[in-house]
């Protein structure tokens, strides 16, 4: 991209009409760096420092119709929604994000403003992570869609895998469950309230700061809580050999969650127990071991018996209770 | 992803009837990874060793239709051509790729054996460049897409940006430059040969390895050609401050450029100058350093004139040969 100076940070037209260039160049001038950035935006790629000696990387690619909806948010929020997903992957290993570089594809009859929008959404999530959105690619395409790649940094600690359960071991959680789940079903039956839960389908809380703090605690296994948690743990069970059992009476289930499924008609531990958007964090403990703040004891790691390495709830398998496949 | 094994390399079916995971699974069966590699595919995140204390980032996105048309290569060269244009950027700054997280969308009708081949592609060019794909994330669109992040390790050397060409210096350039655009003209008339422009246009060959060496050479700018000579000169031109004067004498046009070029009725220059998809790499070194091996010599670096910092061809600004803009 060029050094051309932002002309105005509220263009008018489309990004067909501004233009590739221009258009990054306007998102760009809008973005923080941080201490890490050795070298941000600008030039082929970016340099970030990574103190550890390694680097934490994972993407997620968001697509308008499957993962949002442009129509059920604004711009800045999809933005927001993109970096935060994308963080998580990183705070589930038990570092913290540094760095975001994201590829945009969007109709050209996009209008500039709402491109920008998607860019301050974007680098203020990454900022309030501590992170820098350093660099991008922005093309054509007939629907809009986001890649988002974060690096991370694990400061000297080692990744926490899905494959580290052991028996025994305490089953937690920290974040909201069902919330996301719930805010959809909402906006599906063409409510705008309660916005608490709208709004928590639109920008999750992903409880960041809390995956370096599990692995410093000692945390055996952890895992981003995307696909929904009974599928979720599941990728756990099976990546550590181990059967992994929820009680139902431990989860949280928050009122405001009772009083929305009561109205629909829906059970709200679905939505606690199947929901994804909420990017919670789920991980395993040693038995007797101390959970950091804001985690909760929701069941325990077993030998997988007959059924092999699965997750129930009660004891029992649930039914209907599979992954979020994307193409499902 | 689960780290169910893959049944086998020849699934029959479409993804969206084989499902996300057991696609994720058997893409990641086929991928090798390298020593830098603490961590690969099946996780949240990957982590991947930082020799240099630093990480170079960048990512590239390409859209069926607008990059590539799946009707005109196979997939496993539309994997390939993803990988190697997205390293190029990596090669620019001087560094040496280490490894690669890839985000596809895809139609759930896409053949899984298809979605197999765009997944070798990725990994065989990254293994060949010395790297590992060591991520990714799939997902339901109506049209193919792929945004492919490289990162990549300094090796010790400082990143070689675009701002940094100075009056004086020379500007050279080495790969291929011209025989992507050749072969997409050729396609675009409904012609499958020659095969070695077709071929240039399906997977280019960039040299990747000379970026490194370049700047440990002296290189004082370096950027990848992937909008074109002129255009991609000119982001170092305003970068840099400078203006840049190419001898049109000193471009090797290749004789099939030449041939074809004559027998369509094409200036063969144009290709040369404006063609962008051969990721060649264009640098400027000191005046009167010794050029390492591969490249050439084809312009001089001056101070900018009434016209400001320009790109000249013999001296005159070349008509139309602006750069290329993905919603131009």
């Amino acid at each position: 991209m060029s050094n051309t100076p932002p002309a105005t940070d509220r263009p008018e037209g489309s990004i067909g009409e501004l233009g590739e260039f221009a258009v990054i160049d306007r998102i760009t001038a809008g973005t923080t760096m941080t201490g890490s950035v050795e070298l941000g935006p600008g030039d082929d790629a970016a340099v970030v420092t990574t103190p550890d000696g390694r680097v934490v990387i994972s993407v997620d690619m968001l697509v308008d119709g499957v993962h949002f909806r442009s129509d059920w948010a604004g711009h800045e929020q999809i933005g927001r929604r993109a970096a935060l997903a994308a963080m998580s992957d990183i705070a589930a290993m038990g570092a913290v994000p540094t760095g975001l570089v994201v590829a945009v594809a969007a109709p050209p009859s996009l209008p500039a403003e709402r491109m920008l929008e998607l860019g301050r959404g974007l680098s203020a999530a990454a900022a309030e992570a501590g992170a820098a959105l350093v660099g991008g690619d922005l093309t054509r395409a007939d629907a809009l869609s986001l890649a988002v790649t974060v690096i991370g940094d694990l400061r000297g600690v080692r990744p926490v895998r899905r494959s580290g359960a052991r028996a025994g071991d305490v089953v937690a959680v920290t974040g909201r469950l069902g919330w996301a789940a719930a805010g959809l079903t909402v906006l599906s039956r063409g409510f705008r309230s309660p916005a608490a839960l709208v709004n928590a389908y639109r920008v999750p809380e992903p409880p960041l700061a809390a995956g370096p703090v599990a692995a410093a605690s000692g945390a055996t296994s952890m895992v981003d809580v995307s696909d929904g948690l009974l599928a979720d743990l599941g990728h756990v069970a099976h990546a550590s050999g181990v059967a992994i059992n929820i009680r139902s009476a431990s989860l949280q289930v928050h009122p405001r969650l009772v009083e929305v499924a009561a109205a629909l008609g829906r059970d709200p531990l679905d939505w606690v127990l199947t929901g994804g958007d909420d990017h919670a964090l789920a991980a395993t403990f040693p038995h007797g071991a101390t959970l950091p703040p804001g985690w909760e004891a929701i069941g325990s790691v077993g030998v997988p018996g007959d059924l092999g390495p699965v997750v129930t709830v009660d004891g029992a398998v649930r039914e209907g209770a599979g992954g979020w496949d994307h193409f499902g």
